[in-house]
């Protein structure tokens, strides 16, 4: 049996459950509080961090090795696109969503508002949390900017740069922290990946002690 | 013609670089000052960050999107690995090396030192350095743990995990900052990646302003 460790809102476990959803493969969820540090899954991953995906006798951790891993391994429904600029596109963007709306949107939210208080590791930095908000804006004009443009993020089809981009805004859609009704554009793109199938797990989540907003699971919101 | 803009010892510009050279692809280099942020380039990256690789009309941005790129259009010489396990094992060492020795070493030692300079943002953080030197040790000692057991970083060939390394211990080095000396695995290793022809161009690197020390391009340092 397949098994990914994963934490509730982490954007990299986030991206990894969604691709294993659109690409059909069955998979056992295990939630790991990464800051308890327990030995067992020091074992699989030294370095202590989620995603963390068992398969066959195979460890493999880190999200975006994981991802590149599934291309490969299960070529049949792909996400990247079929030739090597089509490809590049797709991962110029999986990139801007996992490494730069990360650092400046996801990690000034989701990371000060709760993981902070999940680890007990301090108060939330006010300042962080409005550059959090000052940041989201200019990356939903970026999403309705491309969806102006082509059907999906990368290109005509639903790709890996979607699921990398749903993966991070979901988990700050969960605080209600995006501003949906000033980007009409986003909103709609939003919208046709919630009513993804792949999306539901993702969708139910719900953190003892931190509701999601009414909206959070509504597909038509 | 293929161009790649670069900036001096920028350890993604290095891994591109190296990679180019080891797959004997033909390319011309540009240095970009990204901090003086020439409007030419910026409409290249918006993102306004190196390495860029321009190849017939497309534009490539970012290493790690780059460096995929490369293995995909381009597979004759292959640095990746055979089948996709093999491929998991080399990503996870490229993002240890590309991410946790950046953030843990690079960072701190060239970025502090060298980096601030040049872009006249201010004073070294010490504090920051004392960190980098601490952290290098554990990354030598893991290098000189995996050649004990492999002939190569990744298993046993020369791959991109090997140049990922190279990338960022050869900023290092630049700044006379690794202590090979402390660990004999890790510089024995360090010495047949020296001696590659790939190496060349990035051992002839001189910042005017910052000659590095004697043995940075020594290959019997």
């Amino acid at each position: 049996m397949r098994v990914l460790y994963h934490t509730p809102l982490h954007p990299g476990c986030r991206k990894v459950r969604l691709q294993l959803q659109e690409k059909s493969l069955a998979f056992e969820l295990k939630t790991e509080q990464t800051w308890q540090r327990r030995e067992g899954f020091l074992r699989l991953n030294p370095a202590g961090e989620v995603p963390v995906l068992v398969e066959d006798s195979a460890v493999i951790a880190e999200a975006p090795v994981i991802s590149e891993f599934l291309e490969e391994a299960y070529p049949e429904i792909d996400l990247l696109g079929t030739d090597a600029f089509e490809r590049a596109e797709t991962r110029r963007l999986v990139w801007w969503f996992d490494a730069k709306f990360h650092e400046e949107v996801t990690r000034n939210l989701v990371d000060e508002k709760i993981l902070k208080r999940l680890m007990r590791s301090g108060n939330p930095d006010s300042q962080a949390i409005r550059c959090g908000h000052a940041n989201i804006g200019y990356h939903l004009a970026y999403i309705a900017w491309l969806c102006d443009r082509r059907t999906w993020l990368a290109g005509d089809s639903f790709s890996l740069a979607d699921i990398a981009a749903a993966a991070q805004l979901s988990a700050v859609d969960y605080l209600g922290d995006v501003p949906w009704e000033d980007v009409p554009g986003a909103k709609d793109w939003y919208a046709r990946v919630k009513s993804r199938p792949s999306m539901r797990g993702i969708l139910a989540e719900n953190i003892p002690g931190f509701p999601p907003p009414d909206h959070y699971a509504d597909l038509d919101f």
